[in-house]
């Protein structure tokens, strides 16, 4: 069977057969599809499919949080762009009556947040598990999505935030820890699991000042969405273990270590960004909560993690859909 | 519990309290939501959501012909507003390897018939029903996407090609009988049922003669739809039994009431739009393939269906997901 990177190459390989001439630029490889919207701006549009027991468990959450979160996945990729959002569609399987109108509730509370419009939608029956497709679009001046195939050799690697805390909150959950009886610091963590916060503010200060090169989202984990970057732009990487921006508190969760938390533990939904070094200055000065984590190499060094004083290769051993 | 259209109306009194000045011109409530794209041009966008055991069954159908079909029903939304489709996301949550690989050359053959272009999608596992989510976006001229809320007392009701056969096919699909074994005349009503075929040449056509002053797809039935046109445009709507265009040999399937199938079974896939009686001359010249079937009246007249010299009142029994 394949993997799903093998399955998503194909489809991009049959997808560019398709009619060139067309109005997507960007197609199957990015956080969005990029499509030509008027002689001004892009469209960027993205699709995320939310699976019961495989994206969300009901007795973790809540139907509100996963509003919030259904919308904030996509809105993170929207933010991978640096774009602005402007309208979205939500698809809902369900099986469970109540559950649609408090997902809604939490899903409106982030719209009205994020100036995100509900322009329709789709719902069905299942007899069995809830799945929901949030589908968010959002607007960037014309050619200037931030793509992941941009990243240039010689440009430093930067994350926003902190990382790892997703991973742990879900090793907690998976404990059976539960929020509401849960200690402050264990309820930061679970919340960086159940209730993402979408980078969008930091990716347009990023975009208005032109400071990325590359950028993805750190949905699957660090290791895999740098993986994403380096083969879409044909580079290599080198990061350093001691600059990777750890969750606070994570060293408190029992059997969980930080450091790998943060390199393969995914759903962060902070934001990786490669940026020219000639602007170091400008981005230090201007972006407080930023990180430089490594710079980006030829493609014949791979991608190579530097830790106690060694480089050892790091593989993508982020989240995998199958 | 609320029925579908209840939740539907609730949802969209609350996506209207949203951000008025919005691209979105059209929000739930119509075929697809109407987005304004450039200034010759309007954005159209529907989702679609396939649940497997509630829409499709594995063993009446193959992976191929629900790829196909994916596409078709959402192609069909997108002739509903007469516009040009354009491109499309795909999300697929599977448990089965090789079924996805099927399902995409299905969709590939009919994205290369209508001219889409696949821009993305996302895909998940899931340990239980296939769910699939068909998003597609179509492009028509500023402020010309034909809507349902446009229909005028007076004007006369039509419908493309002729109802009750996908009905007909799933009826003798329920009844044991299946594509490979069956004879010729059944054949015709299974694909009708498998195999939709979206009348987009026809919207099209209807679309630059500027002939139909509203329109819907017949996903639900000829009943629910009509009623979804004259609750939009606040009018009644009057049609004749002995006009609506039956499917050839559903006589033949037992226990089967044609006219009952035409007007309630839903799934056909036809459009049905209404005319300006100024225009009636024009449109049977240039158009071969549609009946006429009744006229719009005033909404206290409600919707009628005459027949036997008798008028009754014709009720939404279509489809309904809850």
């Amino acid at each position: 069977m394949k993997t799903e990177f093998e399955f998503i190459n194909a489809l991009r390989a049959k997808s560019k057969v398709q009619s060139p001439k067309s109005k997507v630029k960007i197609g199957i490889g990015d956080d969005c599809a990029v499509i030509s919207q008027d002689s001004k701006t892009d469209l960027v549009i993205t699709t995320d499919l939310l699976v019961e027991d495989i994206d969300f468990r009901r007795d973790w959450t809540t139907p509100e949080l996963i509003g919030q979160k259904a919308l904030a996945v996509s809105l993170s990729d929207i933010a991978a762009m640096g774009a602005k959002p402007i309208w979205a569609l939500v698809s809902i399987a369900i099986w469970h009556g109540s559950f649609v109108d408090e997902f809604y509730q939490g899903w409106f509370i982030d719209a009205g947040k994020f100036e995100v419009k509900l322009a329709g939608g789709d719902i069905s029956r299942t007899s069995d598990k809830i799945v929901i497709d949030s589908i968010v679009a959002g607007e960037v001046k014309k050619n200037r999505a931030i793509l992941r195939s941009c990243a240039n050799v010689g440009d430093l690697i930067f994350v926003t935030g902190s990382l790892g805390g997703a991973a742990a909150g879900l090793n907690l959950l998976q404990n059976g820890v539960r929020y509401d009886s849960a200690r402050m610091w264990q309820r930061k963590l679970i919340s960086r699991q159940l209730n993402p916060f979408p980078q969008l503010s930091t990716s347009r200060k990023l975009s208005e000042q032109k400071l990325a090169t590359s950028m993805i989202d750190i949905s699957d984990g660090l290791s895999s969405d740098l993986t994403h970057i380096c083969q879409a732009s044909d580079v290599g990487a080198r990061i350093y273990a001691d600059k990777i921006p750890l969750q606070k508190k994570i060293q408190l969760v029992e059997n969980l270590n930080p450091l790998f938390s943060a390199l393969n533990g995914g759903e962060d939904y902070e934001l990786l960004f490669t940026v020219n070094p000639k602007n170091k200055k400008k981005l230090e000065k201007h972006f407080s909560e930023v990180s430089f984590i490594g710079e980006i190499v030829e493609q014949n060094q791979g991608i190579t993690l530097i830790g106690n004083g060694q480089a050892t290769p790091l593989f993508a051993e982020g989240f995998r859909h199958f």
